[in-house]
């Protein structure tokens, strides 16, 4: 299949490149048997959390292989955070296409090996596939929570405010860097978008924090889009939000090309990627320490939707729906 | 993409079709969040599988789509089996290619139900994406053992014996049937041969009584084919094997086939897709009542490498590899 040197076997590929991610956890059995073994810590339960990537659609085939595998890492440990639970570990299938080479295989280890040591996980186990078509990626994440504890999206009423982490917006912007867009922008916020976008940073000590502090009523992490993921909650919450856009938290880089061009302010909104914490709380609650800042931005209302404010409070509307995945 | 009526979107899909399918298991929040919780029962830890399939590599896109389905859980609840676990539920992606239309997914989603119920798990999460390419499905099945008691492939040693359960070669001569081959067998066991190839029976009833009774040393499930199994238990207990060809349990439509055509013997022994349980045990073994039975195949040797041996002891020398999955 396919105009590329013959790729060792599934075994030897296994042997040589996966098994090393699964030194770390006794468990997996160096992914000689078919199967892991996994003990949960006494008092907790696990939190699962699985996503596809197909090149071409979720990336790029020119996408750099290691940056490839650590952002789809990111993108489900940032899925544990926004349930304020601790990563353990990933099972992965992969099915490779045609044009994957043994140099691709080392580089896409390479970055599961970098972002493990980040992140503290290991690979527990998972199956290597060719395919004809485009290269398919799944992950199985894995989590832990004291048992009863997961943040859900369920929960927020009417009269909690709503909070985000970090900044809105980078990730669309980073990949209309990567699009050759936003020309005007300098170099180093360029840099500094495409960098979001390929390497997005999963809040896992604000999850873990806001777990503990025990007043947060619902939360998810933004991947669909800021206004999209607001909705979410609404709708798993029988309730509204109000966001208002004045408040929502832009890096420098977004703040300038802002200024740039005004329209930008709904794609900012809805463009996903952002990976960040959406959470809503009771008038209670303070921000944690946590190295992450977080930011109120508007509260929960009864009824269903979600209205975006300006600084006048007239609605904003969005002609940008959020992200959904066909 | 693609000349199909459109699909509903991705979260129409799920409402449909997928949450239904995980409402018996209420740590998927009726898939309306991006993550479950599960709490393995005390003494208990977790057992985990994972697999990709690719239509036109490990099915036809012509397949009945429940059938697939049924047979994805049942290759993976194997796995489970021959560690001796439970089944609990699964995770499943999909990625769907241009060819799927609704009454596909529908009757895919009547098969996971259908093996659902049968097995008595769930669906615990998942995510639905598109693809331009084959569909391609990928599950991580959990199921739960006591506490360090998961049967393993390393293990056995020289001087136990080999069994097998059921019957070996149905799922290489089922596959032939369905390719139009074997046309001298009857209908009768033509049928029931594919029956074999399209719907694994897992044996998990017969896994987890040799689990309580703890005299395995070692055990898979039979996927790659026999003497490719016997191997990787071989490899992973750093043992020789065994196999005595004429102990092999066959079917009587196996036996029927092996009649016609004494050259399929070979292909019996190294074809896959069995998904009996094969495992070694001391001298003071004797075979639980789980409903399967279990033959004594061969024996554990030092050194390395599977040995077939016909009637008379004499090698007999197997041209035709294991299923390598690339």
């Amino acid at each position: 299949v396919g105009n590329r040197a013959p790729l060792p076997g599934e075994f030897a590929l296994i042997r040589k490149y996966f098994a090393p991610l699964a030194a770390g956890f006794s468990g997996a059995l160096d992914l000689e048997d078919d199967a892991a073994t996994y003990a949960v810590p006494s008092g907790h339960e696990l939190v699962l959390t699985a996503d596809a990537l197909v090149e071409g659609r979720h990336y790029l085939a020119s996408d750099p292989a290691d940056l490839i595998a650590r952002k789809m890492l990111r993108v489900n440990l940032s899925d544990l955070a926004a349930k304020g639970a601790k990563p353990v570990g990933y099972l992965m299938t992969t099915a490779l296409g045609p044009d994957i080479d043994e140099a691709w295989i080392a580089k896409f280890a390479a970055g599961l090996a970098a972002d493990q040591s980040e992140y503290g996980i290991s690979l527990m186990g998972g199956d290597t596939v060719a395919t004809p078509g485009p290269t398919t990626l799944s992950v199985t994440a894995l989590g832990i929570v004291p048992v009863g504890r997961a943040l859900r999206r369920r929960g927020a009423k009417p009269g909690d405010r709503l909070f985000v982490s970090g900044t809105i917006g980078d990730g669309i912007l980073g990949l209309k860097v990567l699009r050759g867009e936003l020309l005007d922008l300098g170099s180093s916020p360029r840099e500094a978008l495409a960098e979001r976008y390929h390497l997005p940073q999963p809040r896992l000590s604000l999850g873990a924090a806001l777990l503990a502090g025990g007043d947060v009523t619902a939360a998810m992490d933004v991947s669909d889009g800021l206004v999209a993921d607001a909705g979410h909650i609404g709708e798993a919450s029988r309730c509204g939000l109000i966001i208002h856009a004045d408040r929502v938290p832009l890096s420098a880089g977004a703040q300038e090309a802002l200024a740039e061009d005004l329209d930008l302010l709904p794609v900012l909104l809805s463009g996903g990627d952002d990976y960040e914490i959406l959470f809503t709380a009771g008038r209670g609650f303070v921000a944690p320490e946590s190295g992450v800042p977080v930011v109120e931005i508007g509260e929960v209302v009864s009824g269903s939707g979600v209205k975006v404010l300006d600084r006048d409070r007239a609605e904003i509307l969005l002609k940008v729906g959020g992200w959904q995945h066909f």
